[in-house]
């Protein structure tokens, strides 16, 4: 089924893991695609910047989204941000052939001005087609672009498969805010917004009326709980679950080094085999390893789940 | 007494109190001294970016360095960076005639070589004179100038007057290990290392060899605590003061509008009578405020202080 | 007489020179200003960032601004780009009270949405007051914010005060027929266009609707040429004199370096006693002055005036 | 043969034309080829920024290289430039075993220090293997990577396969005698420097000790005839010559229309059929085809090639 606005819950930015000789690790594919689902996610995000997608060749991509769309049954979404709309085009169309419910661009880093970050996306859906759904990816921190929300609907008004925005700006609180103003007054059509930035505000994101998290930190079941919690009205218990993993967020939430903890703590909790990155990578060293082997120990004091 | 390498404990970055006329709110700045002292603060760093430096008139500053230098008994850090190296000399020099005990540089955000980052603050010495100790601020998320630990060293080495690394990369856990690492096999003169990052790392920082913090949050208190409890060894209940107060810090630590956050909880505490920026200044939204409330009273459960 | 949208021909970016001891050389202000008069300048542009203006201390600047404006008989604009608003509107009223014409305002370098560009140019105005005619710097190669015409012509018909356009965008021809066109079709008020970049497509500018040139290249008088030319409806010509020339502009509009060959040119002309500049300041080897020399030799086959 | 340090002249950065239909125009590749031989070049390098590369789908680009290869008998370069190592090996292995005689590589935007931008030369090469010699591209003005020479000489130290610097700093004469001053005090290897930038230096970049150049600019015969006079030590006739289409390659080189007004002249020399781009791309107003047109009419004045 094809992705749409509606979409809320959790959507596991997935990590691609490797085998020692660098290939990509199926094995260890299958146990994180059944992870996710029964952590209660509700789709899985592939590919994305945290996917290490540019890192990898195209069979190399296609076949991963052959696996994991094969495997489960949730919603597939597919990064296919590319450097040229040709890549970007082949990489949407094969995947939503192959079953993905929708796919992910991030607008390339040279951007600048409103009118070029319009265009952009004009251009990208006349590449990929009008009738496969997309997600906008709001990340100004990593592609140092800035879209207002403005912007953000205009692309949505101008482009119905527009269904989704990857939330993460930073700050956003006031962002989710003002969308959800527009969608109010009827000056936007309505959108699922999904977080991110590895859920470092997720507590007050549900609050200002975001549909949930896209993100990949390694406790995709301590998301879900405070998303679910948001959902039922239990502020302070959703803030309890949160605060209770803020320290590891945070520590997940480093520039370059956080997915080396974010493999690092799957693969104590035995979803995947190896932490091994593609290079260039970020990696730990001893201390930083034993740093969060501490915070583990103190999450696992309210969350059982991070006993390992 | 002027500023030199064993400095340690908590610098408090000053925030710049305004009246409602936008006019120096001289009480204010007055209460914030003597609070700084009161809550285990062991210097004051003023002119600093979240001082709103830039938006102050040349007289302006003068009057609060010597204001603040004539009321706190504290060593207290001017900061002195400036488009141009007249200017940056001129306020180094009349701050440390009024008593001021060091100041502090950041390097020009166009910098990008590591011998454009040496030969900087060699100019920058040049400018102020070698008799005037001074702090290097190390801020590439905003600042957007990378300096590795080997040019931090060179800068150390070459320049006696550099007596402090104001310590806010990110991420920056290893970069302090490896200055350490430096000063312990003989290669580096000893420097004092004081965090910023408004304190999110400051669990970790303590541990991996910084000498305390030098940050704004509106708990000064609560960062003394965390690294009196360091220096004493006493790991499991740093974290804990760390993690009670985690939420707020995080909050407070968004770009643009932290300072906000951080002007508006110290208002709340009653040290400072508004919490008006000048302009260009984020702003709190009434939803925003509420939320800092929450957190505030979250927080309370943990450590009285926050209970306003 | 206070600057509006009828200014034309050229503007000149005022070099500011300095003596042996680095300080402000009066002698050579007076003797350059007379120059750019005799020159065929219209007007004279002071304290731009080719005029080293952030090395300069407050007072320093106020004096270039008494001295030139007291010497000359052309309109003066004053360069008041500031970290911020404070030291802005002190210099652009206190410049103005001394008679200048106009001040000119570039935007900080941390701008990127159009909201941002447009919201900074209306915080300005409110600084420095309605009152003060200015002109808008668009220099996106060195302050890397990307203005669209249409912001530009947000700000023109937002602010009465708004009287000319700084441009030099890279690539630029476009942008001058857009705005032509907005004014054309009514939809923006009527600008002066004055272009910088060194005068590297000043033969082109002309052609696109520029009304002329603001800029600092060493052979004003060719500049003015130029302008006159294509005024008349001599393309040609223009083209002739430009082509003689565009080695050596094209020289001189290096990054960094520029200002070097700008000031030894002028030095060779006689027009001031010394080519120091404060630092950071590019540097001039006798390889790179050998190539001005054989440049400026190459010119003089064309232009008498080149003959040094 | 593969590449190595002494190569020199105009190797020329191919255009890849394409159909109306926006496929590769494979005649005119051939066409292309043919001409760049006749013109004086003395190789060829496909798949580069101009060259479209990023636009283009992995077979698309294998077949460029294919082709190119078996048509001339020049040495061919190959850019392989890419968002990561997997994707950059392949092309690079691919191209070699398909007759390649070297391969360019571009660094990526966000690497800031020293460190990183030789740790990134080194896992580049040991990505394609010791094995393929490689070009140096330094082009930071798109690229936004600066690289001292003292860098330059750590990556052609440190690996015996970079055979080649693409130089194309701006400003970069000085770069040009740092790098031959290295090399004549024995404290770096040869290598060959060709240079970039659309050739807007090419006048002195000769005289520097640059041995040629490698850019686009759509008139390759008068860029191989500025390198012979130079190499012969005809420097006035080298000038003269670079003079006379200095307007054209001013014009040429501007950013991001840059390729448009190339692509046109090209195809007003009969060299390629269509003058489209893939998507994003820059175009020519009606306005800026007659600038170009009037710029070809003034070249043509001393060149005759440029009569069309």
């Amino acid at each position: 089924m094809p992705l749409n606005h509606t979409a809320n819950g959790v959507y596991a930015i997935a990590t691609t893991p490797f085998l020692d000789d660098f290939s990509v690790d199926t094995k260890s594919v299958d146990r994180l695609t059944d992870f996710y689902a029964e952590a209660g996610a509700t789709g899985i995000t592939i590919l994305g910047i945290m996917g290490e997608a540019p890192k990898l060749e195209y069979e190399e991509s296609l076949g991963i989204v052959r696996q994991v769309v094969g495997r489960s049954k949730l919603p597939i979404i597919v990064g296919v941000s590319a450097p040229g709309f040709a890549a970007m085009r082949r990489l949407a169309r094969e995947s939503m052939d192959l079953g993905a419910a929708g796919v992910m661009i991030a607008p390339p880093s040279n951007l600048r001005t409103d009118d070029q970050i319009r265009g952009y996306y004009a251009s990208a859906v006349e590449a990929i087609g009008e009738d496969i759904p997309f997600v906008i990816q709001d990340y100004p921190l990593t592609l140092t672009v800035v879209m207002t929300p403005a912007v953000i609907r205009d692309i949505v008004n101008a482009h119905l498969s527009c269904v989704m925005l990857k939330h993460e700006d930073w700050p956003g609180l006031e962002k989710i805010s003002a969308l959800r103003k527009f969608q109010g007054e009827g000056s936007m059509r309505e959108i699922s917004i999904l977080c991110g930035n590895g859920g470092l505000f997720l507590d007050f994101e549900c609050e200002r009326g975001a549909d949930g998290a896209m993100t990949g930190y390694a406790f995709t079941d301590a998301l879900a709980d405070i998303v679910r919690l948001q959902a039922a009205g239990n502020r302070d218990a959703a803030h309890d679950m949160f605060d209770a993993h803020l320290p590891l967020i945070r520590y997940e939430q480093q520039q370059g080094v956080g997915l080396a903890v974010r493999k690092y703590v799957l693969k104590k909790r035995g979803l995947i085999t190896s932490d091994l990155q593609r290079k260039p990578a970020g990696a730990l060293t001893a201390k930083a390893r034993e740093e969060v082997d501490y915070l583990l120990s103190r999450v696992a004091r309210h969350d059982p789940r991070a006993v390992i």
